[in-house]
């Protein structure tokens, strides 16, 4: 038992797990049989090598294997599905002494699969009938399958997708978890940024609290100090801290049996200009805003525009803009402010499958013509999760049209030039569409240091 | 200027940078000349992404990309190589607020090449006239090249693998500065054990102290407690510390410019046998006789042989085992105690191109048949770079025949018993060959901690 499994009561969590495989039991014998399939065969994948090289490359299992096992690292596993029959996991453990060898699958996956070693990397042997109809998903290239079987078909595909989009009682205690350790994480690169550190050191220092390697992270935590922060992919780490910095942006997760936190978080040093720590405290008010109104029957996409009014606004509050809010939404001035969408999906992806709204005959629909980046774009339903992560950034590139332009007058370029040197803000928090609304995920105590 | 390149006065390293292009360029015009192309254009390579996500994987760029640039992280780079010409990098630097523009090479580099931003993930348009026989090398793919281009000709890479096999001194004083921020991060991490560190600790201990996160590591940090010393890929990082901790076998390194270093160390805890103390120093004190012994003309096969002998020696020595070293060796017996190799090439990948001895055809001679796995086979030569790196391990799997054989009571189990729990022993270095015989890279002061 983990001390995490010790926190919420291994017993209550087993229970959800169970439920949460005899709901995926029954969904896929529904799927399978719609679609004309007696079994599907998925493919955890492994890693790739660096090219002209022996040395791998960092890896993650496919998400639908994920959707079973949780086990993000396992290579060379296959997953054999069947209605009315336990699933079967054919879990690669090679028997040499090179390898630490994998220890079994146990607790409540042990219980509900049937486990079969295997000691090549191979393909296993099934024990279908012949003239079974089988579907093989996963990055199986041109790995021998059985006669007959359909590699990665696309309606399967979808529909297994659309299953992963509402999260179940056990996946929303998963994802819990790992934003709880993500929190600890965050408080320590909190504290080693008061304390001066680079952002090499409060990456280290983030991963320590987080308890986990660079390599189990679900996506490459940003960590940017000053400018850094106004750079949105930003992902390298300066291994030397600036003389006297103003601002700290964190964006970074952590991975709980597969599933995903991403949380943001932004600090002002005591050397800050006031106006960016007016900022960040305005930037936090209108997300927990935004959360609040957040329920089932809400469309996504008017979230992402009721955002950029909340930003009008606080822009208006702070005299940064001198003309209305409408306005400022309105030319596009919000949008050169925070150049992102309100948030994505969440769940064994950073960026989780199902984020586009489909029409009545299935098909995904573009994101907003003005939106194309938006991941998400669907009404709200009990059970999604969804992270709202709204910021403010002083992006010269996207400013500069506007220094020239019509509204030129309406902007304070002293107050932008004065910010400039602190990057940007973001807060992002994970939610859960709930039958009553919803919960936020980013809560609760961090877990305890060690 | 860089820390390092304080130490090591940037001016030195710079003058040897340019007579390492100056060299890499004549040696290129003479294999382009032989082999009939009149340009090599060379491919950084690129990140691959999570199957079915949208997240990259790790990446480490091509190595026949970081001979000339260094530059391990670039993506989407080409560099063009025609004699008689500066090489031209065409490196990519999209104009995008996304990510933070990637500046321009500078130094030595600017100064030896023509650079061409890439503003997007293209092929670039090359100014050859028509006609020119141009071979095009890396992880092209279905890369869109020009008409009549070779891709990855195969007398080419060997030939060029062969150009990467003796270092000159501007390689050299990268590999000397990557030991010594390696060393940096081996002496922080057995401060770590002594003061009672999980593995993921002492890896993270590790990474702080050398200045690098985990994904910029040449290969996977081994950092190994116990039991986990004798797993010879031991590639987990255990959260939580053992109670009593026998010992510590750490197999870390560091990328300066590219260049690898690749260094392990073993330490015992003041709770370890006295016996595993005594092995350790045996291990050091014959890896630095094996050492001693480098120079021009020495076969690395026969080094191996001799590492078996001295392994015996230490066995009979210490009473492990009874009967004469010889008949330890012929046995089989110590390559049950040390089943992988002496060491291998390292250079811009740490398993480096190149390490197969060639017959006069220029065909690949295989590893002997007892060491099929031993990496490097040739003789020695000056500007060579390997590893010297004997182990000792106690691995069941592999000592189970001998506890039933005829040796059976030529061991004395018992120790064996004992040892099992402190999982085993490797000490690792790095030397160059020169003309008067070696240079242990391994030594000198730890990058001083910041």
């Amino acid at each position: 038992m983990t001390a995490t499994d010790a926190l919420t009561g291994t017993d209550a969590l087993g229970q959800r797990q169970r439920a949460h495989l005899e709901r995926l039991q029954q969904r896929y014998a529904d799927i399978l049989a719609t679609l004309g399939f007696d079994a599907v065969l998925i493919y955890s994948g492994h890693a790739s090598h660096h090219y002209g090289d022996d040395q791998e490359a960092s890896f993650a299992a496919y998400g639908h294997f994920m959707h079973w096992t949780g086990a993000a690292n396992h290579q060379h596993d296959w997953l054999l599905i069947q209605p009315g029959r336990a699933p079967c996991w054919y879990y690669h453990a090679p028997a040499d002494f090179w390898h630490l060898p994998t220890p079994a699958p146990n607790g409540v996956l042990a219980e509900a699969m049937a486990l079969e070693p295997l000691r090549d990397v191979t393909t296993p042997r099934l024990p279908l009938p012949d003239g079974s109809r089988l579907a093989v998903i996963g990055n199986v290239g041109d790995a021998t399958l059985p006669a007959g079987a359909v590699r990665n078909p696309p309606a399967l595909i979808t529909a297994l997708d659309e299953l992963r989009v509402r999260k179940d009682d056990y996946e929303r205690e998963c994802l819990h978890l790992a934003n709880r350790h993500a929190l600890a994480g965050h408080e320590a690169a909190r504290l080693a940024f008061t304390e001066g550190a680079s952002e090499l050191d409060i990456q280290l220092a983030y991963l320590a609290a987080s308890r986990q390697r660079e390599l189990q992270v679900p996506y490459q935590n940003i960590v940017g100090i000053d400018r850094h922060a106004g750079t949105l992919h930003y992902q390298h780490y300066d291994p030397e801290p600036p003389t006297a910095p103003r601002s700290l942006l964190v964006d970074a997760g952590h991975r709980y049996r597969g599933y995903c936190a991403d949380i943001t978080r932004t600090w002002a040093s005591r050397g800050a200009d006031p106006l960016f720590s007016r900022l960040i405290q305005g930037v936090t008010d209108y997300q927990q805003r935004l959360i609040a109104a957040l329920k089932p029957g809400i469309d996504y996409v008017a979230m992402h525009d009721e955002m950029h009014r909340e930003l009008a606004e606080l822009l208006v509050e702070t005299k940064m803009v001198t003309s209305s809010a409408e306005a400022a939404v309105a030319n596009g001035l919000t949008r050169a402010f925070c150049p992102h969408g309100l948030g994505h999906g969440l769940g064994l992806q950073v960026h989780d499958v199902g984020g586009r709204q489909r029409n009545a005959k299935g098909d995904a629909l573009p994101a907003p013509i003005r939106d194309p980046a938006l991941r998400f774009t669907r009404t709200l339903d009990a059970g999604m999760v969804v992270t709202i992560e709204p910021g403010l950034y002083i992006i010269p590139m996207l400013l500069a049209p506007f220094r020239e332009g019509a509204a030129r007058h309406t902007v304070d370029w002293n107050a932008v030039d004065r910010l400039e040197s602190h990057g940007g803000i973001r807060i992002e928090d994970n939610v859960i569409i709930t039958a009553a609304g919803h919960d936020n995920l980013t809560q609760g105590a961090p877990l305890p240091e060690r």
